[in-house]
């Protein structure tokens, strides 16, 4: 019932409160049963349209609409909240799975889960209510923090420490080696990478993320970040606290990225820089020096037709030559002035 | 023998017809039993070179070569199709490894595989002749279709979908939350995602891929599409059908690519946008605007020798200062015509 | 003892031999027991502050600090060196784990150790000291080289060939399907992948990254290459000896990279395309045509603040019609100096 969600989360609602709610859903798809809401004007077509039982609104859209609606301040934050209201993460059953090979030395808690097919390494700790899916393999000594969720075939490698309430995807490493080498006569020699991968509280990390050790000192990831899929945190990265990244993100080795940054889909921080709190990096864009002050900073080329980028790029290729013709005018035109 | 082969496929036998044909090769490798392919004109010295038993022309190319041969309109194509004939997808060994895990209720084909330490979800579907690797997870509820073939290790989150003749490849992860967080004062609050990923028929996904389920509702990928490795497709997605992406390339969330499209590697296409049906995306490039017509489209900065690009990105940012000094000159040669 | 250690590896102790000598640390994290290093010149006012036990300086620096020292040519690769000693690999406990499923015919010689859950294909081999960690899946007569050791999670496809002492990390793929796809009335038909994946000695692969097996012929990985996370390979690609990769790097279909060479986070080679022997390719830098001569190659967007950007990329995106500008200009101004 609308009156219910209302008495839990805030906001006021217009219309019948008696109204049922059962789930949320877009005002596109919606139907009896279901609330939607209106974060942006340019939806206001399909507000009209929708057969939703109810809509969450801005304050100022009072009027837009005669369905019962809950008005707030942020309509798509108390969506997200009427979403956990009525989503809550599954029950996890505690037990070890019989399947699962757990290696002497453990502190597993007696509310936790270990899926079918893991393998916990010796001296492992894995805190109350957490659940560790199937095919998951946890290195000796690593620590998985209380009510944290490992998704299938996650691997965590030795003594790194997984935080309270993390959320980490399929595919997951956490904790190999970093990118360690040194040039001896033309090869490569592999340097130990002994640091840790330590991650605070909160976390959720994407499918198929990749967060390195460190070579000698820690990679920390901060308290409530938040990685998509497929990213790669070299070793001895710093990722301040709330900080997003999008997925196919890079950060190289021993970066440090702020507190409350965003890095769109696909940029690059290159390896030692630094990245203040509250910078936000558009998608695409390569990173190659420090950034001491917070603002979007920006370095994608242009999208075009391709024979118009053709043209484009090799004008771009010569604006040298392009320079030197505009040096020349000037040479002239001066010339020109002079002889008046 | 070649008389065989074109009996099956067409084409036209050029040459002794009872050579026997075991295998395909490119014509620097092939040896005899080997049939190559000549697809472009410059690979015509390898011809010359080859120890094939036989090859694939264009019916152009009737006279190239004394070696017996198949004259058809694509030569690629033809080759294509002798490869399947010579390489039939290995039979499938039905039956369900003693070390899988299945859970209750689940429906599992008599002539369908499950490899050993596979975890089979609550009420989870796999059709006949499907064939489980060793180490997979399939999701409670989740569906694999009539003769999909999943590598060693591919986890589907619960109740997404697969349909019918899917090669998907090792670590590959279907249905992990999509990337839907919500700013609560400075603080990243977690959007459930409720929706599933639903997969057509006849597609084929590279090692590593992920596709996130949507968040209310579903990411959905067409027939036929091809995607390669290390792809990642974000929440809402909607694929068209036959559309093929090579490896590392993003589409963010809720982005819409149309059907008959392909996407160079490493190329991103943002949220929310639209591709129109036929659009060609060049490796490398970012799309940040909705494509509307058919046609190639690029984004790519060019590659210079590194002295010549920091000349070249120097003049780039501050291309704003050479218009300046144009401006200036535009003025005062106006000036200067006045005078005359 | 640094006695011991400069007996080992040679370099000059300054100070008391006899310091000991537990751990490599940072100079900016070490405490007692622990050896750092100094590389650059800029760490010096680190250096004053350390409490390490013993530093590794080069010889001209030798009288920048008091604290007992080594000498010697080249810090960071000795470092490297005095890591190796103090870390020596985690010995391997041999034997086969009794949930392991083994195929029929294979060879898995008695000092090799397979983890829990891992599946061995049929024929397959593993060399002496080899380590198979959980869950990795091995196809049918691949082969794993002597002291090689694959962490968790791995998939080697059948057939396919890793040299000895390799390290592989977390969820690689090894052999999946390169993507060979052929249109037929616009319709994707898979072509077999028939070759195999060939790697060298000495070569170690990042957390997450794939290599295809090749088309017809192999994909190739020469000997001591070193790849970093989330790396793609496409099929039949050589990779010479001795080359790094760093995170997030593709290389797409049947291109050759040379000996020596580097390739920054990020950057993609388009295919058929050859890089020489000690080719350097900046960190997100497009490779679109081969480059035969050794040296530093770049093409990547300057960053910018985004309003600035957004100018810089308007101006881009027209610098056709700067140049007609100037084309113009050069026009008037040749007609007023004819006119002088």
């Amino acid at each position: 019932m609308l009156a219910e969600i209302v008495g839990r989360l805030g906001g006021e609602v217009v219309g019948n409160p008696e109204v049922t709610i059962k789930q949320v859903a877009t005002l596109e798809s919606a139907g009896p049963g279901d609330i939607a809401f209106l974060a942006q004007r340019k939806y206001r077509p399909q507000l009209r349209a929708t057969r939703a039982a109810a809509v969450i609104l801005a304050h100022a859209e009072r009027d837009v609409t005669v369905l019962p609606r809950i008005l707030c301040a942020d309509p798509y934050l108390y969506f997200a909240r009427v979403s956990m209201l009525l989503n809550p993460p599954q029950e996890v059953e505690s037990g070890i799975h019989p399947s699962a090979v757990i290696e002497p030395g453990t502190h597993i808690a007696a509310s936790a889960r270990i899926g079918p097919g893991c393998h916990i390494g010796r001296r492992a700790e894995v805190g109350e209510g957490a659940c560790i899916d199937a095919g998951c393999a946890i290195g000796d000594d690593a620590r998985i923090g209380e009510a944290s969720r490992l998704h299938p075939s996650v691997v965590v490698y030795a003594r790194c420490v997984i935080g309270r309430r993390a959320i980490v995807h399929s595919g997951v490493v956490i904790g190999a080696d970093g990118f360690g080498i040194a040039l001896d006569a033309g090869q490569w020699l592999k340097i130990p990478q002994i640091g840790r991968v330590i991650i605070g509280d909160d976390v959720e990390i994407g499918a198929n993320t990749t967060i390195d050790r460190g070579a000698l000192d820690d990679t920390v990831i901060g308290d409530g970040v938040k990685l998509d899929n497929q990213i790669q945190i070299g070793h001895n990265v710093h990722v301040g606290a709330h900080t997003a990244m999008a997925g196919c993100v890079g950060i190289a080795g021993s970066a440090r990225v702020g507190r409350h940054c965003t890095l769109g889909g696909g940029a690059i921080v290159l390896g030692h820089l630094e990245l203040a709190d509250g910078v936000h990096i558009s998608a695409g864009t390569l990173v190659t020096k420090s950034i001491t002050r917070p603002g979007t900073y920006t370095g994608v080329y242009p999208l075009q037709e391709n024979s118009d980028w053709s043209r484009t790029a090799a004008r771009l290729r010569n604006i040298d030559r392009l320079e030197a013709r505009i040096r020349t005018l000037e040479r002239l035109v001066a010339d020109l002035h002079g002889k008046e």
